[in-house]
């Protein structure tokens, strides 16, 4: 039996990486990778690689490498990628219709349940099979269809808004978009992508005297 | 005269997110700001706030904070952001078509002046006033309009290929949204954004045990 240990979330991050390469590996059929190839591909070191995949047993054999099945279940399995994750879409503008349409989503676990706005002009019209919900409803909905994690595209002066009401009606993890540092509760997990300051830290080493 | 030292990445990352709260605050037309109420705002502390602008030059006063708009103009400046930056936008898909859509990038500073992509039903077809144009004419076009940094949207498969097109072209920075980690070259300088990464990250908080 596999016993879980705790692990670090940067170790989590990494297992997210592993597991992508293991999914190639796995499409081209190849059935054990060592941990040198796997560092390689992630840009990190073999002992690394080692040491996380410690973390949750022994996968690899000396000389021959892990085998890439089993790493691959093991890692959805401690990663929580074993179940279907419910979504919630909070802001039906250009980006939230890219993230709709982000196949790998889907693939990897995550199924939007529902798509708010607050704009007249959106609610009720269609992406794909879902319609595009009134933000009003948000609670009632969220709770109805047991929704856990909330991804935020919403502008940054109604992020903070759209995080309470969310948080207040029982999500648990949310992954923010609006460029805003939200609050959220001790209990609850926040994650923040902001786009422009990515831009910005490669203008930053552009503009810098070399 | 404001003498520029040089200061750290993380600390870049910091500034883009005070210059954020800045432009709100100069819309309000608030005149000044104090350390304890920007940190409050990016979720810092007041030291480290007053740490990350001691770096360019002394812009607070004891009892009365920072000036909004001079701190802004610093910031901006130290940032890069005073001048436009051409980007060129690779693979037209939905996350690229958000990207180009995504106003905040143009009033930052950041101007998509070409995008590519290799798939024939999409080259020749209009984004707003700008022409999706074929990934064979990349390197061309990247040193004709002199495009400096790179956004890849294309699938993982092709992001290494259209990596090393666009360094061999000149592009000296490059925005990956690819799930896959790439090698450039170490005077050029890459920043990945795995939106995957970070919704996995928020299941794996979710499917601890608690």
């Amino acid at each position: 039996m596999m016993v879980v240990k705790r692990i670090p979330e940067i170790c989590a991050t990494r297992l997210s990486s592993y597991l992508r390469v293991l999914k190639t590996l796995g499409e081209r059929k190849l059935e054990t990778i060592s941990s040198e190839a796997l560092a390689d591909r992630i840009n990190s070191n073999p002992a690394q690689v080692r040491r996380d995949l410690a973390y949750f047993g022994q996968f690899g054999r000396p000389g021959i490498g892990y085998n890439v099945e089993k790493l691959k279940g093991a890692i959805t399995k401690i990663l929580g990628l074993d179940k279907r994750w419910p979504c919630v879409l909070v802001g039906a503008g250009n980006l939230g219709s890219a993230l709709y349409a982000y196949r790998n989503f889907y693939k990897e676990g995550f199924e939007i349940k529902a798509i708010f706005d607050n704009d007249p002009n959106k609610i009720g019209k269609a992406w794909g099979c879902r319609k595009i919900e009134d933000a009003k409803d948000l609670s009632t909905i969220v709770k109805q269809r047991k929704i856990e994690i909330g991804i935020i595209t919403v502008p940054a002066e109604a992020s903070q808004e759209v995080a309470d009401k969310l948080i207040a009606a029982g999500v648990k993890a949310i992954l923010n978009f609006a460029p805003r540092k939200l609050t959220v509760p001790q209990s609850a997990k926040l994650r923040n992508v902001d786009l422009s300051v990515e831009l910005e830290n490669l203008a930053y080493f552009l503009s810098k005297p070399r």
